[in-house]
């Protein structure tokens, strides 16, 4: 076991912070072994020719022998998805040294992982590919870039533009600090606001206060994985919060989850070979209307308060019958939002979890866990609540991802921003194996090429070099407090205006979203006006009385199929309490006026 | 006809610049006719039900029946693809009022267009539609979001977070003066830099210095066809440079050009149609990488040295016959570059243009008019140039489009600002017939969403705010100088280092690439050595010498056809002087040792 640092190895070996992880500039070529510069058994996960990452991080300078009792106590035993701390991540950064990616650095994010030994390799999953994703060869001019880490070489080659014609040169951010500051306060409130600043050559050896990333990098030509000063930050958070239990798991940037749905989705599914989706029998209208252009149809599966019923599921899968199902082959994909559910609110508890993961482990189903609202977790009833005081509890108190489990591979889990910082920074991750991950990449070369320079950038500057892990952990729990108290404003005015003897909810515990069902049953007109009458009729004295909600119709995963319950959906996200509480008063009003209370 | 003001129509008449040009929010679905607030007698562009556009600019607040000689300058005759130019477009502004834009607010683009009075409607060519594109339906939920133009509704619709929750309450840029100053230079060594801010509430009422954009609508979800701040931009830009002869054009955002050439494709493109593209014999490599795995093959027109040879195309639309074209039927897209085309540079002259243009109209092709490096046109030879020295004049001076010559609405223009601000903006605009903007923007909806928010809202406040028409027009003559120099660079050490008994080239005329031709006929193993053995040897030959130039048969259209030249692009992009000098006497000698000379 050998680690590389940049300047000479002795020096290195004195100085640890003074290391150096240089990923070469626009990579992804090269033929050297992965070594991790933190010494952490970082495996190389080569897949198969087909399959191979374009991109490939590397430490360069002299391998420096160092003594073992330099080395740092990362534990050598298999990990097992026990919980990293931060703690470890920051020995392990403190090990590797600086990063060093430049313009269009190439970046595998295994470099970035922590010791993967004794978890088993992700199953081969290929045979769910597209034609379209199987035949995807990587980009030419990307590959021909591997020769720009000969040494002294000058590049004639690809048409990138100079960081001298980028007419700004820097950026300023003012952001409250919460890492230092011990409160909890939302931003507006709190005490401690700090600016930050991005130069165009932070990197630079000569910056007076040097960094890892600037605008010259940012802001120029990118890998479509996303940069590595990102994606590490995205990858050591992976590991705090699900540590996958097999070894060759990946992440990569995205666009966030709208686009990533919409790219998994043309990477697995092809309607020639009569593909589907089974999902919630209520599901998210976006993702439904992505699949559908495609030639993909939805099948719902039946939920509960803690949404997809593991043996309706099961149930599906085993008898399924195309002739039944519009010619549709047993479906092999899942996708699930697994916590605070679009539109139905329900978050899956840990065991039904699990049984939902072995249910699609035994069917061979790939999992699309759609996580926008994972950190948005809420207590289990209104009533005052104990809640994390440290970021350690509140990472204990979070329920077990998808991800945690999948000793298989078989989950591709999108992680966004838009609920948790900014939707506006049109920038999220996925987290999935090497080879999905692989194939996910040479689309979005072709397709968006990555976030926005800038969202990387300011992501980057406030979540890594601000405020980091710990930090921005402080502020999910910051938001958790702040969507608690709106979501218990929001049940308190359903308590107070909405008549029960008709409309009744669950609690919800998780995201955005309360789901209100109506007893259509006890409606006067039951006899003679369908579930989508009388729902219109609702929807459209709600709008004359001034509250929009959403018709619960919207969402069903089979459209063609009558709906079988009144729904609605309201969200506690947006209105101010005071204006909540009004409109929840203006439905209960409607409603009555509709089933003549 | 009528104007409208928010304010109280008698201020409004009085004073002209406190109208207010309201966009709605989130809407898509008005029935009210499209009324211009600058009375520009805007057409309201009502496609087939099957196409409507989701969203929809409208001007709110009572018309006022202002007397007509209140009205602004604009001539009412047809203007004919006549300039517009930048006082028309400010008095437009100044006319319209601020611009009202809030949070998600739909946006035609069309309202920002002068008049088309005169203009014919594009044809309808929705037969060229892909099925995936023919059957999209607009997002429900974006459909609801037309409610939230009733007056006094409360929102527990959508899921949008509020902006109190963003940890960012501003970000200034540091940027040069490029409005105010005299001095042409380039960014880092301009003499007037100056700070500016964008703030989160900067558009309410009760901010100091009011503006039309902020950090609460940017950073929050948005349309997909991006803000109505940023398209205004871009849609007088397209005036002022190509003012299109037919009245329904529109514009939108786009994700950056690679992103759109993907969502263009899939909506044109049909593999089980036979579908197939033509384009230059050798094309931008990324295009044809993104192409293939859909199925789309791409076929090669023959080139000169100002690109596509319109008898060529003729001749191959003509004599087509599938069972000698991979069973493809004749093609109906042309995917051309007419400025510095990559790789080969070629630029077409507007005569040219215009041929390519008739000869596509005649056979009912799609047109997909890429220019990234339109703005870069350069002086056609080395010796010193009389250059425009205003932008009336670097207006005048530069070649026409084919947007600005199509008669048909065939052409599917898009423009970057990788090459022209910075690339990781990843954000561009899309010109083309409404009826094909919309079908792109149906996709957007569930691909990316739109450009990055902080792309948006800083794009906005340089182009817009800070610099305006006037100062984006002489950044763009900077960097004309700028390339020029570096042209000229390139082209001195070709000169002095390049053998040209065996290579020959053409001076470029704008764009990044020099293409060099190798005349293989004169190599000594000409008799026992493929041209691509000969190509790779001389690569390899300059790797190892240490300069990186990109080899021409990587950009040929046909791949499964034997090579009938050698050439390699070198750019004149990315290097300094120095360096640039140094590589091509390092080509130089790669090239005289193969040719043994």
């Amino acid at each position: 076991m050998r680690r590389a640092a940049r300047l000479g190895s002795g020096a290195a070996a004195v100085v640890p912070r003074s290391r150096t992880l240089v990923l070469t500039s626009r990579p992804g070529f090269s033929n050297s072994p992965n070594r991790n510069a933190a010494r952490s058994n970082q495996r190389s996960f080569q897949s198969g020719s087909k399959l191979d990452s374009v991109a490939e991080a590397t430490v360069i300078g002299g391998p420096s022998p160092l003594p073992e009792v330099e080395l740092p106590e990362i534990p050598e035993t298999p990990t097992k998805n026990k919980r990293v701390t931060i703690g470890e991540i920051l020995e392990r950064r403190r090990k590797a040294g600086r990063l060093v990616a430049p313009t269009a650095a190439g970046c595998d994010s295994g470099v970035f992982k922590g010791d993967s030994t004794g978890k088993p390799p992700a199953k081969d999953l290929s045979h769910h590919l597209s034609f379209e994703a199987a035949i995807r060869e990587p980009c030419k001019l990307k590959q021909a870039a591997r020769h720009l880490k000969t040494p002294g070489i000058i590049s004639l080659g690809g048409g990138l533009p100079c960081p001298e014609y980028f007419p700004i040169s820097s950026i300023s951010l003012n952001v409250p600090d919460y890492l230092h500051s011990p409160t909890l306060s939302p931003p507006e409130v709190h005490p401690a606001l700090q600016d930050i600043t991005i130069g165009k050559y932070d990197t630079l050896p000569s910056a007076p206060d040097r960094k890892e990333y600037d605008l010259s990098i940012a802001l120029n030509y990118a890998q479509a994985h996303g940069s590595a000063q990102l994606i590490r930050f995205v990858t050591e958070h992976t590991e705090l919060v699900s540590n996958p239990p097999y070894a060759d798991w990946k992440t990569c940037l995205t666009v966030g989850s709208t686009g990533a749905l919409e790219q998994t989705l043309r990477m697995l599914c092809d309607a020639s070979r009569n593909d589907s989706i089974l999902t919630e029998e209520f599901s998210f209208a976006t993702a439904l209307e992505t699949a559908h252009p495609l030639g993909i149809p939805t099948f719902g599966v039946p939920i509960d308060d803690q949404g997809l019923i593991p043996s309706q599921l099961d149930h599906i899968l085993s008898t399924w019958n195309p002739s039944e199902r519009r010619g549709r082959r047993k479906p092999h994909i899942l996708y699930t939002v697994p916590s605070g559910q679009n539109p139905t609110g329900a978050t899956q508890g840990p065991e039904r979890r699990k049984q939902i993961y072995d249910v699609c482990s035994k069917h061979d189903l790939v999992i699309i866990e759609d996580e926008p609202y994972y950190y948005l977790q809420l207590p289990p009833t209104t009533a005052p609540a104990a809640t994390p005081t440290n970021t350690t509890d509140f990472l204990e108190s979070l329920l077990p991802t998808l991800l945690s489990m999948d000793t298989d591979g078989r989950v591709i889990r999108m992680d966004s921003f838009s609920k948790v910082l900014v939707p506006g920074s049109r920038l999220g991750w996925l987290t999935a194996s090497d080879r999905f991950i692989e194939r996910f990449l040479r689309h979005a070369e072709v397709a968006n090429q990555g976030p926005s320079g800038f969202s990387q950038v300011i992501l980057h500057k406030l979540l890594d070099e601000t405020w980091g892990h710990e930090g921005y952990l402080k502020w999910l729990m910051v938001l958790q407090k702040e969507y608690t108290e709106r979501r218990n404003t929001l049940l308190k005015a359903c308590d107070e205006h909405l008549p029960k003897e008709v409309v009744s909810w669950e609690v919800v515990r998780a995201g955005m979203f309360q789901w209100l069902h109506l007893n259509h049953h006890l409606h006067p007109d039951f006899q003679t006006k369908s579930i989508l009458e009388i729902e219109e009729e609702i929807f459209n004295s709600c709008i004359s009385k001034g509250v929009l909600i959403a018709r619960g119709s919207w969402f069903r995963a089979e459209q063609d199929l009558p709906p079988t319950g009144l729904y609605f959906r309201a969200t506690y996200a947006a209105a101010t309490p005071e204006n909540m509480t009004e409109a929840i008063k203006r439905l209960g009003v409607a409603v009555r006026e509709s089933f003549r209370l």
